[in-house]
């Protein structure tokens, strides 16, 4: 089993490092991509190795992509690469967990008409813009999609996530 | 099943959030307690609520003791109501998870006396000095006792964290 992380500087630490931590405790691989290889700091000043570049992810070696929110999906929603595998991700109908800014990714990548989802509240009014059926709930599945508002809805998110992976 | 943390101002952020999430994932009641009741800070500036004081605290309400690292520790440890928490968990024979500076506080109330244990790597002095069997290993388990060194060692605590509870 293996999940990827797509994120930047400027995560929403734990975000991050919660989901982070719990696919690990599962046995879960995780592979963390960015633009660039290399350390990208939260934050709350965590620092995270980011062990792939976007464009070498091989989507299809991976069973989950997690979407952790802050100021890096500002960043990772402006690269052409992450928003492939973002769509690689939907069309294998395999499970995508984005939280807080996260869902921004799919928004940029088109994948939200129809869908049902929730995200940060400053992020709703893009959301619906994209078609997407906004509910302001801790976490709204759709199909193969996770999705939640803050730090606050780890553990529904969390629980959520698991599911998704160990069917 | 309620689940109890002790901490403090400078607690190791992921070191308290992380498990308090998890728990909350599985559906436990967490409550934080503290020398009083109100906010206490992290070292990277995330703020939790402690909801109860060392002092009214009734450790038999619990099924777990959390005892996150960080700064946190060297001021818990110097609160007799905090070290009676932990002597009462032991008593019982309950289990108790700490990780990092953590065990300080179990090195006070003298909890550690012939038990395998793992901290951080500068506290590893005080606790073979107590008495215990240290060991560098990322997670030791001795009876009611789980313990780790530190936040990359977060996956193996959380699973043996959560063996605990759901024996």
């Amino acid at each position: 089993m293996k999940a990827l992380f797509l994120s930047a500087d400027h995560f929403e630490d734990t975000e991050l490092l919660v989901p982070y931590y719990r696919l690990k405790e599962a046995g879960v691989d995780v592979d963390v991509a960015s633009a660039g290889v290399g350390k990208i700091t939260g934050k709350h000043g965590y620092e995270v190795e980011a062990n792939k570049s976007f464009g070498e992810v091989k989507a299809d070696e991976y069973d989950l992509l997690v979407l952790p929110g802050g100021g890096a999906p500002a960043a990772v929603r402006k690269e052409p690469a992450a928003l492939a595998i973002a769509r690689a991700f939907f069309a294998d109908n395999k499970p995508v967990a984005a939280i807080c800014h996260g869902p921004q990714i799919l928004v940029s990548a088109d994948l939200l008409k129809g869908r049902h989802a929730t995200c940060y509240a400053s992020v709703s009014s893009e959301l619906k813009d994209a078609g997407a059926v906004y509910e302001d709930r801790e976490v709204v599945v759709d199909g193969n999609l996770v999705t939640s508002r803050s730090p606050a809805d780890l553990p529904a998110f969390l629980r959520e996530m698991m599911k998704r992976i160990e069917r």
